[in-house]
């Protein structure tokens, strides 16, 4: 059985202040084909404590006219690859042909001093209790990983001019405009080494893949894999890798060389040096010096950094991603995903081929 | 292959003001053997809203100590049984041997007023516009059955009386007490019809079951069943059914009249009434009227109303409970539970058999 990803779309990336959570999902949906679908899954942070919306595979319910099983899933900034996850396992069980994974986030209605509160959630009760942001929390890992590896600003900000780079190219990012080194020195701190230009931004939108059940190969979904942490960042052992995305890579049966394109998870600049090196895209130390000649294309959509981070809807946009790429680049032929939750809490990867 | 039961636990259920979430969760599991898992499912609903605490899936890796897949699913006060089904999917697609799923909720820390406006996040918005609370959306629906059909204060009576006395033989439930015709008639009104005797408690409490993918039959989940429908319950086209159940009871393949015990959705008295005649124990309008004589034992644990109803934990619960049953009356072979979401935006059913 291939599990084959046959339709994919997002929303723009943005500000959208006049469309609801129902809105975006339809929007996101609207060419997908959902006749015959057989279960729904629904990847969200945080309807729940801005616009007090539970129950939200009810309200799919509602928006896609349907009464077939829709499950509303929730691991943070990983909610979507959740959600994916378990779409996939819907298709092994065969209690599913033909699944609808969605994600979707309204986050600016919200001033970014409450969505920051909020996303804290993902966190541990002593974290909160301490006032720590996520902000705060990432750059005590760069600052971990500064003094064991070194890390200079320019290594950081690489990421970000390629990042807003990538975006240029995508229209559906939130940010689809280069950045220069001028406004990168004048960016304000938000929380040593970061400045604004390391943080992803607060994000509007919604992102769809269809996943089937098929005997023929095709741009498919060959192996996913989950790993759960606890909550705190400070819990383990180093701060400056994250197990969870450790244990997951291990997990997948893949080579790094042999991956053409990727949408790794870089809530900040630093997050993607984490990334590369806990994936094996560079040996640890050495992901900022290798960043500009990796073959792999890093985040061609952006990233979560210019692209947009609607945190539930994040995971299945890698993905829808990834799609996209596989389709329209004759020459991709493998690519993967990397989705995290909270400061690591959980992470979720998927390999994806075109045959 | 079989899904068996090979663990069942549940907490009392009550007021555990000096237990945390996790503690809940402990105490749930720490007699069930949790060796060799390859999954954990949690039903929650409420810990967003009322402690500020998501990514409960993270929570869940740091309480039980591991690294594996956990996935947190919120369906209402159906979440705990919408996690149950995802674990038999995930046993179905042999992406996993061993499973364990969790329903825990912490209520009673808040004062009733905001329970019953979080517990409105099932709703819909308008709904909650409205200032209406679930227990005068049933009311509404007990007085539309009561004009077609007919109902008496007695008929709901019967209801609450037999599930106190049932619950007399649980030590786990959360009212383990016989109430009389005297304290009913003393009891305040809440939403006509309704009385404090028809409404379900605000609980704490955690329930967890293993599952197993086995050769050989045992106390087995047989099948389960998903149906999911708009969030506002006025949007149907009579209000005094409830079309989920209707639709998960047809998906489920058994005749009622070889069900020896059922655990079945009673938040109100008269919303097991609906659940009699949704799922074909009694035809329409004749459920109060059949209720003393039906061959089938209904809800033995108490129900929601008597053993208690911590909202994201019940439908765990009531998977357990069944599984006790049969473990423990030699004449029981088939078992089913029945889960409601909100006012039947999502519903939850298993059919479950002993060899």
């Amino acid at each position: 059985m291939h599990i084959n990803i046959t339709g994919f779309a997002q929303t723009k990336f943005g500000e959208h202040y006049n469309k609801s959570l129902q809105d975006l999902i339809l929007e996101a949906t609207k060419d997908l084909d959902l006749s015959n679908l057989d279960q729904i899954f629904v990847g969200n942070m945080l309807a729940i404590s801005t616009q007090g919306q539970g129950h939200l595979n009810s309200l799919v319910a509602e928006t896609l006219q349907t009464n077939i099983p829709i499950f509303s899933i929730e691991s943070a900034c990983a909610s979507g690859g959740f959600a994916v996850h378990l779409a996939t396992q819907a298709l092994k069980s065969s209690d599913a042909k033909k699944v609808l994974v969605i994600g979707a986030e309204k986050m600016t209605d919200q001033p970014s001093c409450q969505i920051n509160k909020l996303l804290m959630q993902a966190g541990s009760e002593q974290e909160r209790q301490a006032g720590l942001s996520f902000i705060e929390a990432y750059a005590f890992m760069a600052k971990e990983y500064a003094d064991q590896f070194g890390l200079s600003k320019s290594d950081l900000n690489q990421i970000s001019i390629q990042m807003h780079a990538n975006a240029c190219s995508n229209p559906k990012a939130q940010f689809p405009r280069a950045i220069t080194q001028e406004q990168i020195d004048q960016a304000p701190l938000i929380a040593e080494p970061f400045t604004m230009y390391d943080c992803s931004p607060i994000t509007d939108g919604a992102a769809a893949i269809i996943l089937e059940a098929e005997k023929a190969p095709g741009i498919e979904i060959q192996q996913t894999a989950i790993a759960t942490d606890a909550p705190a960042f400070y819990s383990r052992p180093v701060t400056h890798h994250i197990p969870a995305t450790q244990i997951a890579a291990k997990k997948l049966d893949f080579n790094p060389r042999d991956i053409d394109v990727a949408e790794l998870h870089d809530c900040f600049t630093f997050t993607l040096i984490m990334a590369l090196e806990d994936i094996g895209f560079a040996p640890q130390g050495q992901a900022a010096k290798n960043f500009s000649s990796l073959k792999t294309a890093i985040n061609p959509s952006g990233g979560l950094k210019a692209c947009g981070h609607p945190v539930g809807a994040t995971g299945v946009k890698q993905v829808a991603e990834i799609a996209k790429q596989l389709a329209d680049n004759p020459s991709y032929k493998t690519g993967i995903t990397h989705n995290v939750g909270g400061t690591g809490g959980s992470c979720f990867m998927s390999l994806i081929t075109k045959s």
